[in-house]
């Protein structure tokens, strides 16, 4: 189930080690100026090379196969690759007898029947979300004015997020953080009844991209200790703004034209340099595992891009079903 | 998008004071028994009558229209309706005019353009998740013996849930609460990578319930304060068997066979007794809104059921589509 | 898979002898006047009770169930049932020991672990179309002006299609027919490259219906034996007119503006009140099966009205997409 | 809309005078021997060269991005690509203006908005069709011992193909033709009642191959002149065998394990060296064109492995979805 979306939709294919990954954009409507440049700055922030993100250096760059012709999208599926160039494969070859915990190297083998492609987790490695982000840089267009902007917030249960990274290099450990994401302008009334909620369409893509434990929306986790009489949002322009946004811009799972407000928790790097205690399935035996290979810190550093753009893949999707619903509004 | 499913397809329909509301469950196997009675339980639970929730009394029961024949299901799409009885539609007549916060009633008058039925909030009702019930109870029969536990854990911020109750109802407001569900006994590798993970799957079918306002799986927020060495679960038995449970079943979207473990939040409902003021979009001005009509104080204490049945829906789509990929395990 | 449709979706339920059938209509556009009345004259015209058709009699009528208020679709799905009456169930009990030749029985068995409700065919009786039919008058109504003429233009292998009909019922026997679909006005430019277009949408739902064996589009089976400067239809105006319409309205899978036109097959009812000798699978012995019930002796009298109804679907469905993509032609 | 399939997923990109074309497919088991040489046969088989057809080579050799490891598939989304190389872009360039009859030029410019790459029809090449046979030699190993086998059978009316493309290119002129596709050794009961028929899913596909017009399933559109008596086939053995066959291995939808048997109609190639009188759109006036560029004689030449293909994929869906439901048979 390597594809998302209704009317836009966004289709993943791709291995850590393999020649190239990559995604399709179908769905995408013709005559989006679109130039491969345009892809460079999200790529970017999604690579690793600042402080406590994995050294392992891959250009990015990515190839258009296809949908763009003099510049501008076509109407036909857009196919965006890039080689694997920087691999280093030998570090994985344990990892069947000796599954790391936190990874997927246990239940992928069990769900393939061991037939896997393990090498810097294959398929489910975090540079499968290189796709999500050159697709969220379309979806973005299709939003047009819409603002989405996610940040990291914490850092191991810290706002001091510089320290805390530098503590855990320290320890030769990893942390989690918290993004939160914040979307102005967004387009009205967008979000289906019933099972394709402004909520679910996004928490659907959000908890696709690796490591993400929990999402909130507006208030949050926070709102159970809260009275209905404190966390309505009463109205106090006919645009539909609100006095308060505790909602986080969303009623009943469409967009109230208020900024959209959501807070995602990563968890901390799974490949972590501490050693560990596990089972080696082979043998039957408790052993100690020393994870090799390059990892990030803290990967929620890398986070705040893929956040977006998974974002903007929901949001184009809605878009497009409430245009062919009920048309130009 | 009133569908849910990929090959197990639950479709619902309904207004809160039309004739009838439903459910119609595609994609089911042959051969399960079921009868009216099986329906019954969660249904109840679902229902309205204990303290804190509102009086408004439905007997509920279900008729089977289709799908079912000689106490089995034979293949063909299952049909569940039930009647609407108990409706007072006089309340609900000014809210076009002034919105309700916290409700769909703005959101839904410009989706619709103006055509929205909003007698008791129409499809945003709550009481069209008793179709989502109604399906999870055989959707529960697809995940066999598996055991799915919702319950309420925290009422308006307290573990005191009674007593948070009470007060609300003392001072004529509305609180939320927070749920918790654990599955034991879950199905094996389910769960498909890159967009249908485990979590999507059921984030998407949770966020289609109304007023839930985050979700977050085994530890959820609290990992972004963990170190890795720490969030990590060790495994200690060849059927995947961890030392902890941090990770609350779930590797790479895919349940590794321990519990899995998640917590949803329910907002206060948004029918609070206490006087709003909030905008008359007919006269542009300012108003104060005493939201009449029959409501519940914690709309949380009815949600353990549905959430149960979301998730049950979810996984029992997960289900087949893995044995379809992958055979029987 | 009983869903049809990306943006409209259509989903049916319902058997022969249960206690009701019915359809969904979702992603249908808010504020599109309907009231039951509307569907009397399309649903009277599949019913039965001409010279050639079966004696069941059933009023047909539709409940509104959902997804309209005050006379006007809402947004929300439409639902629509109508109960079954006229049930003889006696006369099938013995198909699955002796499966009617050209029926669905055997494979019905088979698939469903005989679990089927086998009672007047069950799920797979022509009786379940009332849903198709109704559901294709609200898409006639998304059609807008474009008209959608379906007519049985032979019987038998012969035009004089009343005389044919006699022959059949003086010897007992049953015919098929020949309808050809004429669409004037139809939407420009609907129809998805690669794997939705108009024949592939249409063709689609056409087989959905029982009883249908081929579908050609234009000159159809004919184009093989003509040149390609003779079967290419050259533009005369810069609406996209040709002056001949071999295509049948139709290049490269999408509308090119001229009258569509295909044809289809119906073959002759299955339930012939001549003896057939077949195979009784309980005693493994050939058997002489003299098939009861009341039929049809010409399936294909009561296909025009559902031929004209899976088409406005497909297409309902094509100009919902489209308008997402491309927004308002 | 470039996807096809429920659980087998194919999906689709490129345009003839791009970079590069491929295919995506998605939900293809684990553990399935494949390696580039399987590709090669039916690629070759599809390729131009022959008498009659174009005179564009093409290595078309697949390169395979992703989901295969180690010589077998590793349930991750198998990707393939084959460059473009042999491009001639100029011959296209006239055809905004001139459109050519019975190609999509007019209707893609309409469609999208004047922003189609019109090089070689684009997106609309039958060299997209690459795609759908490098997908039909997995979806054939899907199929197991399943033999699905296409033949042209006649080629401009004629049973002397032959002869019949020999007058062809005498005259300078395109021919269509017939192809017979027969399937021996089908999986049982597969085809999903209502709108996933055997017939729907085989049709959905074989109407996304340019230049198809009509398909027929077993007797087709003879059957309209037969008796019910004649048409229905007889059950001889407990196995489904029936004495005739005039169904094509189909009942209500559902393969009851006899030969499948159909028939497509390819129109002739519409880029024939005749002169045509049609629309120039600038100056709208009529003018002669002559289509310059290597086009086939006769495309239904290279369509059998093409109608495999297409066959073989929707069969796989079929197989994957019936085994998720009904676990293995």
């Amino acid at each position: 189930m390597n594809s998302f979306g209704i009317v836009f939709r966004v289709t993943i294919f791709g291995e850590s080690h393999g020649p190239a990954i990559g995604v399709i954009i179908d769905g995408c409507p013709p005559g989006i100026a679109v130039k491969t440049d345009d892809f460079i700055p999200d790529l970017k922030r999604r690579q690793s090379g600042s402080r406590g993100t994995t050294r392992r250096q891959e250009p990015d760059l990515p190839e258009i196969l296809s949908g763009v012709f003099d510049g501008v999208t076509t109407g036909a599926p857009v196919a965006l690759i890039t080689k694997n160039s920087d691999k280093i494969s030998s570090d994985y070859d344990e990892f069947k007898n000796i599954p790391r915990p936190g990874h997927a190297d246990f239940v992928s083998n069990v769900k393939h029947s061991g037939f896997s492609d393990m090498r810097g987790s294959g398929h489910f490695s975090g540079r499968i979300t290189w796709g999500l982000v050159a697709a969220g840089v379309l979806a973005k267009k299709i939003n047009g004015s819409t603002d989405i902007n996610a940040k990291l917030i914490s850092a191991g249960g810290s706002a001091d997020i510089e320290k805390a990274i530098n503590d855990a290099i320290a320890s030769n450990d990893t942390i989690g953080g918290i993004i939160e994401c914040r979307i102005k302008k967004p387009s009205l009334a967008i979000g289906e009844p019933f099972f394709y909620s402004f909520e679910s369409a996004v928490s659907h893509m959000i908890f696709s991209i690796p490591a993400i434990k929990g999402i909130e929306f507006g208030r949050g986790f926070a709102a159970a200790a809260m009275k209905g009489s404190e966390h309505n949002d009463p109205f106090i322009n006919n645009n539909g703004k609100t006095a308060t946004n505790n909602a986080g811009g969303i009623n009943g799972g469409i967009t109230n034209g208020n900024e959209i407000i959501f807070r995602i928790v990563v968890k901390p790097t799974s490949s972590t340099g501490v050693d560990q205690t596990t089972l080696n399935f082979k043998t039957s035996e408790m052993t100690t595992l020393r994870v090799k290979g390059r990892h990030d810190t803290c990967i929620a550093l890398r986070m705040p891009v893929i956040v977006e753009a998974a974002t903007a893949i929901a949001m184009a999707d809605l878009i497009l079903i409430d245009r062919g619903i009920h048309g130009e509004r």
